[in-house]
């Protein structure tokens, strides 16, 4: 196929590096669609590629100048192009639910922290960063391909199909997360955008709850709030 | 004064944008060389600006040059030029110790979640992260100017000094985050390079913590375990 640089509106995306590939591969290999090759591999990893490949019918193709194209890291050797796909939540499994989230970083290492947690369904709210970008790929590290993410034009399109337990994550919050008591399950932790947080409406959903910090700084990160509430909610 | 791209001989550096200009003046206006402002500064902001600098006696130059040779943001008007400055640990208050972080994003984020959880000390063990790169000071978001940061040679000549309860965070640890009891202060967290974290000479070193996490990822990132460890060490 003709390798042309990302863009949203196409239905096919990219995994940059074997990490990914592998991942790719492993969790999701009818929706490989290739896979490409740099004549700079080493051997070794181009045996493990061709082995894999194999196993599951996916063309290889050595192509250097979709290097050029799509991955400005020299250590790049092999990469993925697969189909965008859906994944559906489950009904009864905790979700994280990310309302708008603008940035594709933060997004993908959200996606890694939340598997690593054992929290596999993530929801995201629109507008929102582009999962399927290959930042957000490379940011998760391939736990993309293991997690389950479905977007959702609002908040209450999401809440009227998956009726639980909301934690909404906000700084106007009384409730400290280290006081939280008898967890119910299933349940959503709901995390605002990385600028402006959730909105007040959000004091009225479930139980609003702070993570504290000190006065010396604004705002913890994104990616540190959620990765502490799963920590706590998980343990 | 000649503006010159970032080099990390240089002995001094600059703070990007508003907020951290706001947090420089405050905490480090004795290292502060000069305020550059952008010919297309809103006024409210050019006003809060020339106030607090007159205060200081702090020189403002409009230069619209040195935004083309230090910024790539669009949204930058303001830039801080400082002196890099030494800051001594405190011998009695909890560390957080990187031994060789190599990515100045991930230094900077750690020291604002580090500051936003009241551990202000930071040891940086060498090679490591230039810790007054621009990147690293705006990833701080300008907490870098709150916190003490002491960089060592090797983790030897900061033991030497800093005798107390060692923590160190490495995957083959026995000990889990949840389940440390009597937690001995002064404490030090240690956290490991990001691809090959602490060499195990480190399992002698206190008492080694892993922090779990599933089996579908390799390993939570840095930025993570720090703020994990941070919010049990000090809830």
């Amino acid at each position: 196929m003709k390798i042309v640089s990302y863009k949203k509106e196409n239905d096919f995306s990219y995994a940059l590096g074997a990490t990914l590939v592998f991942e790719l591969i492993k969790k999701h290999y009818k929706d490989t669609i290739e896979v490409l090759v740099h004549s700079s591999i080493k051997k070794d990893l181009l045996f493990e590629i061709e082995k894999m490949c194999n196993e599951k019918n996916i063309i290889i193709e050595k192509n250097d100048k979709a290097f050029n194209i799509l991955s400005q890291k020299e250590n790049c050797f092999v990469i993925g192009v697969f189909k965008k796909f859906e994944t559906k939540l489950s009904l009864d499994a905790p979700h994280v639910v990310l309302v708008n989230p603008s940035n594709t970083g933060n997004v993908g290492t959200i996606i890694r922290s939340s598997v690593g947690f054992g929290v596999k369904d993530i929801a995201i709210i629109d507008p929102s960063a582009d999962k399927f970008d290959p930042k957000t790929v490379r940011a998760s590290m391939g736990s993309i391909f293991t997690a389950n993410i479905q977007n959702f034009s609002s908040f209450e399109s999401y809440s009227s199909i998956y009726k639980r337990n909301y934690y909404p994550f906000m700084l106007k919050a009384k409730t400290m997360l280290q006081k939280v008591k008898n967890i119910k399950t299933p349940f959503s932790l709901i995390f605002g955008n990385e600028a402006s947080g959730l909105p007040d409406l959000f004091l009225n959903v479930g139980e609003p709850i702070i993570i504290n910090h000190s006065k010396d700084i604004d705002s913890l990160n994104i990616q540190t709030a959620v990765s502490i509430a799963l920590y706590e909610f998980t343990k």
